[in-house]
This record gives structure tokens, C-alpha cells and sequence, in this order.
């Protein structure tokens, strides 16, 4: 059973991200402090210093050759399983589509786990956990993003060939219309700076999109290339694949970073979590209201973030033989609030960006409950 | 003397300063990732959140029972003294003026305490020396910058009862030339979000005109309601204020901050010193020159911030029998570089802001050795 103690210690990890997000929520709400364009300049500076920052520091001083293979293999079949379901799906029923299969496998397989799971569950299961959340945000931002990339350039490229992209458009009253929209609006477009949103990846606006215009068939070469280009802009790459390098040679060797190195990296990166917060609250008060979806959209994407997500989890965590703590951080894990940055690529590619945007912000909301039930659950196992 | 270790531990102190600072100032001036109004927002969270946070963190955690009476005494005599002097040059002599009275005092008695000073002197003289900056912080906040609001409203009153405001306007090339400045522009000016600038107050632009308009003779009454606004406007009177009433609470009868509201406020404080020090970078950065006023009054402000100001605070030391620590301490701190909000308060009422841009950039960079320059004179003694 969760004690009473439990339960505080994960409020006193947790309320303090609420106040964060919920200062800068009434600031733009409420008392009119930040434009929207101040605001992307906060979320701008998130997305280029205070989380490649953060995650090179944690990430680096996290010991590499502890990883869990187990606990890798169980990510890796969850997100390998759904994906495949869902390609199935999208295939050969008459419900399925593309773009829907790659919000539903955003849905499934992105959790935040830097900036809420961290502290959600270090005072949960201790310091144990903490080096497999690092392995999974690792993984996120290494492998997964790039894969979405692949997806939503991919989508694009389809989109580029029919000449024209449909898609579904649900108002709040469960009214369905489709809406035919040329896709000059998405290539041609260019995301003023107003339009930045947390976790936006600097320039990532800028597309290389030439191309694409001028051959419609996308290559695999071009592919490749833009989704390699996107990756290489991506100051988060840099901050993860930087922490790694320098954590498999100072755990190898056992060098510790100059101090006056390491000092520079802390005065950003204790930013981030603060600042992560805080462009939240931003984004959520810029929002014109908190579910931008219908109710059928909003229950869906609830269903499959909070209850799938970590089902499929503890399916394969279980079958690879997973046990004790490392169990229960993979199901909670699984079961965090939407990443911010899938909602960033959802909106750059204009695919269901309104079910992002609701599950990114009413996750958030409901995301301290979900984890405490979740809590309760695997404490009477 | 002073050791290599000491050396180094000041500079571990300061360098991850400087590279937050070059961070800001290259992401402006070299790689165009912030526009001016996203600069804007970053500043405005600083002045809003981040410094007054940290503000409040590091007050309410310094016992204000261990205050050092001799060394409020000395610090008060020091600032009284200048402003006498200056008083009397202003008034007596052919080249004095109550502007630059007032420029003047600004560079002598306000140094940037709070982000520069304690990261600084903490590895110069350990903890110690801290419960003394405290001290100079929660008086600048709270009797010095109201004074400095004081003065400034004086001047804008003469300014409106003489119609119209002559201020000298240096060019680089040392040419003087006087300008006719109708006072209109000051009291119409409406402030844009782009003007915004480090250490800004939370809606400061909104100034209570009406009265001095109808009336342009500013009485005593007015001028009290004038400055009371922009202090309780101010998040950083909040801040200290709040800081210290919590102090005396909490070492009068022993009781610690629960931890939930601990972590709450840390969230926040925490982001203070590295976003104040990459807004800095942003106001350099967006600056048109780092040195904006003619080489005269560049050397002029030098003197005076680096060499007058602790020149005055030694004798006013020495002469009410402060020693040790103490005395360095009071030496050194009078000679860090210019509090950016002087810089916010001469650009508000237009005088001599070009004087104060200079002197809190050019101060910031030659800081570093003054200050090392200081630490080991004051080591020969």
C-alpha cells in the first residue's frame, strides 16, 4: 500500500511544477504580462538551451553501461508492437488512414518522460528508477523522434503526390466534415515566430522543401536526407547524444567533467525543468480554450495515452520477465502526460495538431492522479 | 596573497556566467535565433519571476537577527556622503546639473549585487560575506531604489514645470551639442514591449501622468502616490519584502519552510541566476554598440564605478572600525559592476540611458579582472 508519506513526497515533487506552469498560465491569462510573441521567445529559449542542457546533464551523469537490456527489449516490443497493429490497421480496415495511424502511434509510445516522469517517480521508487527513464528518454530522442519524422515526411510526401490533403475536422458538437486543402498551404506556409509552441525546435521551419516541389515522388535518398537535416537542427540531439558520449567516457575511464565545465552546463540546465514548466502554462494559456477537440477525439486520445499505452507496457514487460520496480516504473512510465515535442511535430506537419494540443495540455492536468491510481494499483500487487 | 586555488575557484564561480551571457549574446547577434520581442519576453519573465524568486530564496534564507549594524552604518555613510557631495556640486558649481547628479549617484552607490556579487564573493571569502550582501541587497531594493525613483520623478517635474528638458547628447566623436526635447515625448511616450529591457518592472510603463499634467507644479503628495505605485508595482519589493518578513518569522521562532511551498518557490529562484545573466547577453547583444556614449564619459563612469565608489566605502569602513572580511567585503562589493536596474530607471525617464547601457555592459566585462585586481591588493594588506 502507498503510505502517507509516499503520497506527500509525491506531491512535494509534483505541486511545484504545477505552480510553475500554473504562474505563467494566469500570466498570459490573466494578467496580460507576455504577448504571444514574448511567449515564444520563453519557448524558444526552452527548446534551444534549457532542455538540451537538461538532458545532456542528466543524461551524462547517468552511468551508460548499467543499462537494463530487459528493460529496453519491453520498450522497444511495446512500440514495435503497436506500430505494427496500427499498420494493420491502417491498411486493411476501412476506418484506418495514415495520418490517424501516426497520431495513434504518437499517442501510444510518447510520453513525457524528462520533464514530468523524473520527478513523478524518483520519489516514487527512489534513484533505482531513475537510470531507466534515462535509458527510455534517451531512446525517445535518439531513435523515436527521428522515426516520427520519418512518418510525417512520409505523410507529406503522399500528401505532395495526391496533390491535395483530406483531413477530418471534428467540431465540439461530434459534427464530422472533411475539408479538401491545397497543399501549398503546408509547404508554402511559413510558421511566423508567433506560432512557436514549447518544445519547438529551433529553425525547425525551416524545410527543406525545394525538392519535394520539384519531384513530386519523394526518394528514399531525399527522405533520408530532410529527415536527417531536421535531426541535425535539433539542439535536443545535441544535448542527448553529447550526454552519452561523454557519460560512456567518464564512466569508462572514470574522469569526472572539469568543475568549471560542469558549472557551465548546470547554469542552463537547472533552467529546464523550471522553464519546461512555465513554457507549459504559456502554451496552455495562449491556447484559445484547453480542449481544442471533440469529445470522441478527446476520450480516444485519453484511452490510448493513459490506459493502452501502459497495458501493451506491462504486456511485454511481463513477457520478457520484468519484475519488481523496474515493472512498475515501465507501466507508470508509459502512462505519463503527452510529450510536448509531438504536439510540435504534429502542428509543423498540420496532422491532427487539435488532439495533440488536448492531450499534451488535459494530460498534464489529469496526469497527477492517473500516476497516484496507477501508484495505488501496483502497490497492492 | 592570493593561490591558484583561490584563482580557480573564482573563476568557476564566473565563467559559467560569461558563457551564459555569450550564449544570449551569440544567439542575438550571430546565430538570429531571438527577435527583439522574444528577447523582450525572456527579460520580462526575468524581471518578473526569475529575479524576485531569487530575491526572495536567498533573503529568507539569511538570518536577519545576525544583521551587521556597523556594516549597514558604513554602507548608509558611504551612499549619504556622495549624495551630499554631489548635492552640493550640483547646486555650486558652474557644471553642475541634477541629472547628471542624479547619473552620477547611480553609477557611485549601485552596484549589481544580487547576480554578481554573491556568486563572486562566495568563493572569495566563504559564507561569511554573504549575510553581508544580503544585507546590501535588501537595502538597495528597499530604501535605495525607491530614493532613486524619488529623484527621477523630481526630475521629471521640473522637466514639465520648465515645459521642455535640455539634455546633452555626446556623439562618439566628442562633439557636444544640446537638444530641445519637447516634455510631451516623455509623458506621451508609451512604451512598446520591444523597449523592454533586463531587470524591467512589470507594467513600469503605466505612469500616473494625469496629475502632474492638470497640475504642472508636482506637489509632495503626488510625487509620494507617484513612487509608491512604481514600487508596489515592482516584483522585486515583493520579493525582498516577503524574503525578509519570512526571515524574521522563521529564525525568530525556528520554523523551516514546508517543504511543498520550499520547492514551490525553488522551482523558479533556481532558473534566477542563469536567466538573469542570459538576458544580460540579450541586452548586449541587442544593442546597436557595446560602448554607446562618448569616450569621456566612458572613462568618466569607469572611475566612478570602479574606483571612486570602494574608494569611499574603504574610509566610511575604515572610519567606523569595520575589519577583515568585513572590510574586503565592503571594498569589493562597492566595486562590481552596474546594477542593470539603474540602467532600467535612466532609460525610463530618459537620462543619460546611453551612460548606463555602457556602464552595466562594459562593467560586466571587465569585472571579472577589477574584481581579481581587488582581491589581490586587498591580499597584500
Amino acid at each position: 500500500m502507498i503510505s502517507l508519506a509516499d503520497l506527500y513526497a509525491v506531491f512535494t515533487a509534483m505541486v511545484p511544477l504545477y505552480v510553475a506552469m500554473f504562474l505563467a498560465y494566469a500570466s498570459v491569462k490573466r494578467w496580460e504580462i507576455f504577448t504571444p510573441e514574448q511567449c515564444s521567445g520563453i519557448n524558444r529559449f526552452v527548446a534551444t538551451f534549457a532542455i538540451p542542457f537538461l538532458a545532456f546533464n542528466i543524461i551524462s551523469s547517468t552511468d551508460p553501461y548499467k543499462i537494463n537490456l530487459k528493460f529496453i527489449l519491453a520498450d522497444t516490443m511495446q512500440k514495435l508492437l503497436i506500430l505494427f497493429v496500427l499498420i494493420l490497421w491502417a491498411k486493411f480496415t476501412r476506418w484506418g488512414s495514415f495520418n490517424w495511424m501516426i497520431t495513434l502511434f504518437s499517442l501510444s509510445i510518447m510520453p513525457n518522460t524528462l520533464i514530468i516522469g523524473i520527478p513523478l517517480l524518483r520519489p516514487m521508487y527512489g534513484e533505482e528508477c531513475i537510470g531507466l527513464l534515462v535509458q527510455v528518454v534517451v531512446l525517445q530522442l535518439v531513435v523515436w523522434c527521428p522515426i516520427f519524422l520519418c512518418l510525417y515526411e512520409l505523410h507529406a510526401a503522399k500528401v505532395t503526390m495526391n496533390g491535395k490533403v483530406r483531413f477530418t475536422n471534428d467540431t465540439n458538437e461530434g459534427k464530422e466534415g472533411d475539408e479538401m486543402m491545397n497543399v501549398e498551404v503546408i509547404f508554402k506556409k511559413k510558421n511566423t515566430p508567433a506560432d512557436e509552441c514549447p518544445g519547438d525546435l529551433a529553425h525547425s521551419n525551416e524545410r527543406e522543401v525545394q525538392g519535394e516541389v520539384t519531384h513530386p515522388r519523394m526518394t528514399t535518398t531525399n527522405l533520408f536526407l530532410s529527415v536527417l537535416s531536421k535531426v541535425m537542427k535539433n539542439p535536443n540531439t545535441y544535448g542527448s547524444v553529447l550526454g552519452l558520449i561523454w557519460g560512456l567516457i567518464s564512466f569508462r575511464w572514470n574522469i569526472s567533467m572539469p568543475k568549471i565545465i560542469h558549472k557551465s552546463v548546470s547554469i542552463l540546465s537547472v533552467t529546464g525543468l523550471g522553464m519546461a514548466m512555465f513554457s507549459l502554462g504559456l502554451f496552455m494559456g495562449s491556447q484559445r480554450k484547453i480542449i481544442a477537440c471533440g469529445k470522441r477525439k478527446v476520450i480516444l486520445s485519453m484511452v490510448v495515452r493513459f490506459i493502452f499505452s501502459s497495458t501493451v507496457m506491462a504486456m511485454c514487460s511481463i513477457a520478457i520477465g520484468i519484475r519488481g520496480i523496474a515493472l512498475k516504473t515501465a507501466i507508470i512510465q508509459a502512462a505519463l502526460p503527452q510529450g510536448v515535442i509531438t504536439f510540435v511535430y504534429a502542428k509543423e506537419y498540420q496532422v491532427h495538431e487539435e488532439v495533440l494540443s488536448t492531450a499534451v495540455i488535459l494530460g498534464m492536468l489529469v496526469s497527477l492522479p492517473v500516476a497516484l491510481i496507477y501508484n495505488l494499483l501496483l502497490g497492492l500487487t
